[in-house]
């Protein structure tokens, strides 16, 4: 596993800072896995509705996560701030594949990615990626 | 805390089984003391939906919980099943108030309770109970 | 419920930003409220962990809490940022309690309080409450 | 997406039934995708402990997730019983590969894997998996 070279926070061009809760803790004492799946998403989230105004609740298109996966480099424990950083490795016509790290200071505890299929809110059938969503999508390209 | 005697499983009229989860930790090890809560709200609307079809995320009324408390008597542990007894202590015009209990085997680890107040799907204001909530909460009142 | 005015951030002398996640949302929409509880958990050791440097984990003593309580005066919904305002209330022998408050912006969305007992770490047996934390706590006190 | 068609429950020889919890919600009105992750871990640690009295916790060895993934074929709403199936893929020197999938009564929702290695719980280095464990394994096999 994890046989690669790690990336640099630099391989992504956006970040997020996201600090660990006093529960997120497993019976091993580390992180809980799952809380990375937790920290992937709310990054993706974010980015569209909070640095793009792009509305992914109420609005016309939803996005739906059909596939995700993540490599764990190191355990995470409580406290941290858990720093998520997000690129785009693939645009299709109706899906998107995020890429995503996240670090602890400058180390990269582990790594993973989200596919995203953009469905219509109405009868949560795929849709084209909506133009707004593409220009802002476009600097997060690899 | 705690100085009363804790209360047996018998003045709860009715019960739900919940596993732990292998994330519900804390950083001391313990099932963090905001998974009590989910149990509590998880028990709740598992009586009403299932054991009565009590519509509360489609219909036409909403259970919003206003307070809630909850004494730790005893640390718990994953793997366990988390025992919940629930009764109603208080059935006013348009709130309730639920009296719960967790048990590990035949032993009472933390006693706590609820206050919904039923609200209108349409505006979110106070209604009354509607009268088939009244007539299912009967059986569980004290 | 919440008929007295509900309180300003400046009566609490301390406060953390925690940002809500995409899966802190319950069936209706809103931030659940076991949420609540594990932001005002992570406040609190927040502010002896990184502010005082105080050991609650590995150390000799360990805070457990006994009981907790919640009032919810407005839904919340993510994408926010929950600023927890957190004061000593009371600080015994071996017991403290907080007082807890979250706000969106300046507004005051729920309110509540902790009561952690310092036990020693060797047997949890209750301690007297720690020099070193009694100290810290002073500028937290009402 | 999901092209191949998906298995039924007897692919996998052994399942957990878990309640979804009401808390267990994203902002899509969704059970979140993070809760899978927690559903997969919860049922291999069970399968560990509970049938087979390993100790995965205390014991000399530790079993930690090194990679997992998920695919999302429909949403999941509460509330639900999620029965989770499981079966072993590939059981190497010191790790071990799960398949597991979520089914909600015969439908099955969610397929997902979970790649752990055996560390030794003293300086959490991989070692081989122990006989009493390959022995339990080994039913689970494919």
């Amino acid at each position: 596993m994890a046989r690669e070279p790690l990336p640099p926070l630099r391989d992504f061009p956006w970040h997020l800072d996201i600090p660990t809760r006093w529960g997120d803790h497993d019976a091993y004492g580390h992180v809980n896995n799952a809380v990375h799946y937790s920290v992937f998403e709310t990054t993706i989230m974010r980015w569209l509705e909070i640095e793009h105004g792009l509305d992914t609740a109420s609005g016309s298109v939803r996005c739906f996560t059909v596939e995700n996966g993540c490599c764990y480099h190191a355990p995470l424990k409580h406290p941290a701030t858990m720093r998520c950083g997000l690129r785009i490795d693939r645009l299709g016509t109706s899906s998107v594949r995020y890429a995503l790290a996240i670090f602890i200071d400058e180390s990269c505890v582990a790594t993973g990615f989200v596919v995203d299929v953009f469905v219509s809110a109405a009868d949560e059938r795929p849709v084209s990626v909506p133009e707004e969503f593409r220009q802002a999508m476009g600097p997060l390209m690899r």
